[in-house]
Parts: structure tokens; C-alpha cells; sequence
């Protein structure tokens, strides 16, 4: 019995949560609704806010897709699953704020049916924080208020899934960290779970998102910046290009699968900057960014972790 | 006998003078000079002006770099080249003005030698043209220049370059041509041309860069412009963000190679942006420039071909 018709309608309701919550965040900006659909089976929302007084770029969609044939990419080790028909529904978003000093924010959940979920079934995702300035606050709630999720669901979720998310968004052309991670689950599906224990989690995962974001973005947004602070952003966005067009394997499997090309590419951000072998004055809070990024146990509840793990403070 | 300082050295007096010409085209104001060099066989040399008065970003790079062990996708259909010892010369450059009107410049001249030039050598290169703004003289002048360099040296090889070039600077995932084109050749070497007809070829096309975009560049850059060309400047480097960096093959390489990571991006624009499924108003002239970029025989001398080929006039 296939569960995608649930799991999108309640990728839906979250969509309109969200969407609410960061619409009442702002003062009220409303969010733009663009529906679209791709025959014979497929289509989505994305309900984008750009150039607002909060959001320079902010985007939260969801998507069902289906085909007959589940592609070879899609599990290389499984020939059972290959050319079988398939069906995926997503909920995907992107905050580019316009403070330099708030995070960018990214989650995406997703399910995935072969077979209706006769031959396989399984959830997937995760969320992550990018700053352009490092602070240590924001990056302890972010990272405890998800381990508290995942401790809710198994005992042992934070801490493959934080691994997984610092080894996932890294730049190998750049040697860097793209920003302090958070979490990510491949694959959460048959076999390992019940198909209810997974839709618990996935959705009290979008229903973390704003818990999680809310309050950095809360504390950060009315700090006052010049464009020195603006610059900074920039360059920063540029690395997030960088990431998202050389690295991501979601956006490189939808450029290269021909879906909604605008939906794809919401998680660019409104304005990057590239500059020739930028360094920021050393000891600036700007230079001091690299070392923060660093993976780090920000869950640790111990006093003191910080001093040894961070040499200097951001 | 390898010739691989010989085309280095002519490269790098095309440096030279391309990196002289364009501070005099800019009233003096210098370009930066950053030298690299990585062991064993590899080096290089970049030029780069930032935020000048009339250039965002241009950059003027030379490299040679060599290894013991030819790489496969170098070559796929030629295993006798695999794993044998190669080195690579090139000149490239990209030229990112501040004026909307002023288009960007690309051009990358290479060379290359497998087992000293006994097993193979060949050159390759190429240069085009990506404004924001459709000029039919702009386009008739580059493409006229570019047709009177290849005559210079074979019949048939600016139908066939330019055809290489639309082909290639293309961005499938939007469905656009990323800018006017120009030529591009993958390959003349080894059993197609003496080595000095390549060599001879390859000076004339780096001579012929300054001839072929300076009086483009100097019609346009006192251009009055205001925000709303600068956003379309910043939206259309945003298509240039993305070609270069998922489509270009150089690029590609480039980052999975492991090169040197500011000289392979240094044909970055300064700035870009993205804006959800922007759409300009219709009939205005950023409206006009997606049918300006559809490939056209812009070196073709009859009069009255543009009223058969466009439309509208830019």
C-alpha cells in the first residue's frame, strides 16, 4: 500500500507552517505561491520570498515525482530496484537572510517508493546552518535542539547523523567546511524501521525547523553591520554556490534529470561575490570563521568543551 | 623534441602584452601579479584586476604543468595515450567589465605534448563573447574579426569552429546559449597540421584577442546605466556562475584535479545573482537577448541578412 499520497499531504501542512511562521517572523511580508506540474506524474509549490526586509532569499517547497523507471544512480548497489517504477515526495527549503550575522538555513526531507514500497521504501534527509560569523550560542542551540530530536527517535541517530552531515557539506576543491553542519540520514527505511517510526520522525523534524532557526535567527537580525559585514556575506555566498553547483548531489541529479530548473536552484542565494585569494586581516572575527567551522561536539552539555576546542572565541 | 617552453614562452609574452593593453585601455590603473608554482612540473603566473574603473574582475593567466601519468578522461578513446608522461602549456582569460553594456570576454589557448611530443601533441583553445545587452555591430565586429583570423589559416575552419563554439558554450539545464559565441577548436595537432602551422596559428588567434574586443569594449563602456542594468549585469553573471561551473569542462577538471583553486575560478565575475523565475517585461531589450543569442552567421557579409535572422532589433 503506497504511502506517498500521506507523506506528501503532510510534507504540505508543513510547508504551510513554515511558510506562516517566517511570513508572522517578518512582520507580515507575505511569501510568493508558484505551483507548477510536469506530466504524467509530478509537480509542486514553492512559496519564495526575495528582497524582503528578513529574507533576502528564502524558499520552501514541495515537490512529488514519479516515473517508471528508477534510475541506475539512484542505487547503484541494488539491481532489484533498477527501471522499476518509482515515486519521491520532498520538502525542501533555503533562509538567505539579510543580516550578515544570520545563518543561512537549509533542510530537506524526502520519501521515496519502488514499487508502490513493495520492493523498497525509505525516508531520507536532514538540516544545516551556515554563518558568515561564528558564534558559539548559535551553533550549541542549533546542534542541542537537534540532538534532542534524535534522541526522541533512537539513541544513536545524532551521532552518526552530525557525522554524516560534517563529512557530506565540505568543499574538497576548497579544503573548507561550507558551514557547522547539523544533521543527515541518507536512508531511514525498510528493514530498520517501522514505516510509522520513520513518518514520526520526518515529521517531527519539520516540525523542529523553526524551533531550531527561529531563535538565532531572532538574536542575530536587528545586529548592526556596514559593508564590510555585507562583503563578507558575499564572499561567503559565493562558497555556497560553490557547494550547491559542484557538489550537491540533489542539485547535480536535478540539473542533470531535467526538473523544475527554478525549484532546483532556489537554494542559490539572492547575491554571491568572488574575489582573487581573499584573506581577511588575520585575528578579524572574519578569519577567525575557518577555524570555527571546524566539526565540533557542539552537543556536549560539559562546561569548559569550548576552551578546548576553540582557541580562539568568534 | 619538446616544445613545451617554447609555447610557455610565447604565452607568456601574449601575457604581457594582453595584461599591458588592457591597463592602458584603463588609463594605467595595474593588474596584480600572482605567481604559483607546485611540484614537481607545474607553475603558473595570474594577472588580475579587481574593482577597477572598468573592469569588475579580469584576469590574464599562464600555467604549465606536466605529470608522469596521462589521464584517461583526457583522452577516452585513445588508450595508447593513457599513463604516459604529458605536459600542458596555456594562456586563458577573462575579462568581467563594470558596464552592463561592456560584454564579458573569455578566451583559453592550450597546448599539449604526451611522451614529449613523440606520442602526440595538439593545441586547442578558443575564444568568445557573453554580453548582457544585444548589439548587432558588437556581434558583427567579433565574429567578422575571428572569421578573418581563421582564413588566415585554413578555409574551412571558422564555419566549423564557430558551429564547435554555439555547441559548446551552451547551458542545457536553462535551455539558453550562454553568449554570442566565437571559435573554438578541441584539437589541431599531430597528423593534422605541422607543428608551426598549429603554433603560427595559435600566435595570430592570442594577437588577434585585444583587436577583436577593445573597440567593443571602448563603444560601450561610457554607456549610461542605472540599477535596473546593473541587477540584469548580475543576473545574467549568475547564468555565467553556472555554465562555469557545471557545465565547462576545463572547470571541471580543473576542481577535480586538484589545481590551483583561485587560478581555475578566476573566471568568476565579481558578483552575481538569482531571482526566482525572473521574467523581464516583454519587449523590453533584456527581454530581446535570449532571441540575440540564438546562433546566427554573424560573419556573413550580405546586407540585409539581420532583418532575415532577427526579428527584433537590440
Amino acid at each position: 500500500l503506497s504511502h506517498i499520497e500521506e507523506v506528501a499531504q503532510a510534507f504540505r501542512s508543513h510547508q504551510d507552517a513554515i511558510t506562516s511562521a517566517l511570513e508572522e517572523f517578518q512582520g507580515g511580508e507575505p511569501f510568493d505561491d508558484h505551483a507548477w506540474t510536469r506530466d504524467p506524474l509530478g509537480g509542486g509549490s514553492v512559496r519564495i520570498m526575495e528582497r524582503g526586509f528578513t529574507f533576502e532569499r528564502a524558499g520552501i517547497a514541495t515537490s512529488t515525482v514519479g516515473g517508471t523507471s528508477f534510475p541506475r544512480s539512484g542505487a547503484p548497489d541494488r539491481p532489484e530496484l533498477w527501471e522499476r517504477p518509482y515515486s519521491a515526495a520532498s520538502l525542501s527549503m533555503i533562509f538567505h537572510a539579510v543580516n550578515p550575522y544570520v545563518p543561512s538555513f537549509h533542510a530537506n526531507l524526502r520519501y521515496f517508493e519502488v514499487d508502490g514500497g513493495e520492493a523498497d521504501w525509505w525516508f531520507g534527509g536532514g538540516m544545516d546552518l551556515t554563518p558568515c560569523y561564528g558564534f558559539e550560542q548559535d551553533a550549541r542551540q542549533f546542534h542541542m535542539t537537534l540532538k534532542n530530536l534524535c534522541d526522541r527517535h533512537g539513541p544513536d541517530y545524532y551521532a552518526a547523523w552530525k557525522e554524516s552531515c560534517d563529512t557530506y557539506f565540505y568543499l574538497p576543491h576548497r579544503g573548507e567546511m561550507r558551514g557547522i553542519g547539523g544533521i543527515r540520514f541518507p536512508r531511514l527505511g525498510k528493514g530498520e524501521v517501522d514505516w510509522e517510526e520513520g513518518m514520526g520522525l520526518v515529521d517531527d523534524a519539520a516540525s523542529t525547523i523553526i524551533p531550531a532557526y527561529r531563535p538565532i535567527a531572532d538574536r542575530r537580525r536587528l545586529t548592526r553591520y556596514g559593508p564590510r559585514e555585507k562583503r563578507w556575506q558575499q564572499l561567503r555566498r559565493g562558497r555556497y554556490v560553490e557547494f550547491n553547483l559542484v557538489c550537491d548531489k540533489g542539485t547535480q541529479f536535478g540539473l542533470h534529470s531535467g526538473g523544475n530548473i527554478e525549484a532546483i536552484l532556489m537554494s542559490l542565494p539572492a547575491a554571491a561575490a568572488w574575489s582573487f585569494d581573499y584573506m581577511p586581516p588575520a585575528g578579524s572575527p572574519e578569519a577567525n570563521l575557518s577555524r570555527f567551522l571546524q566539526p565540533r561536539p557542539w552537543a556536549e552539555r560539559r562546561a569548559g568543551f569550548l576552551a578546548r576546542h576553540l582557541t580562539n572565541r568568534a
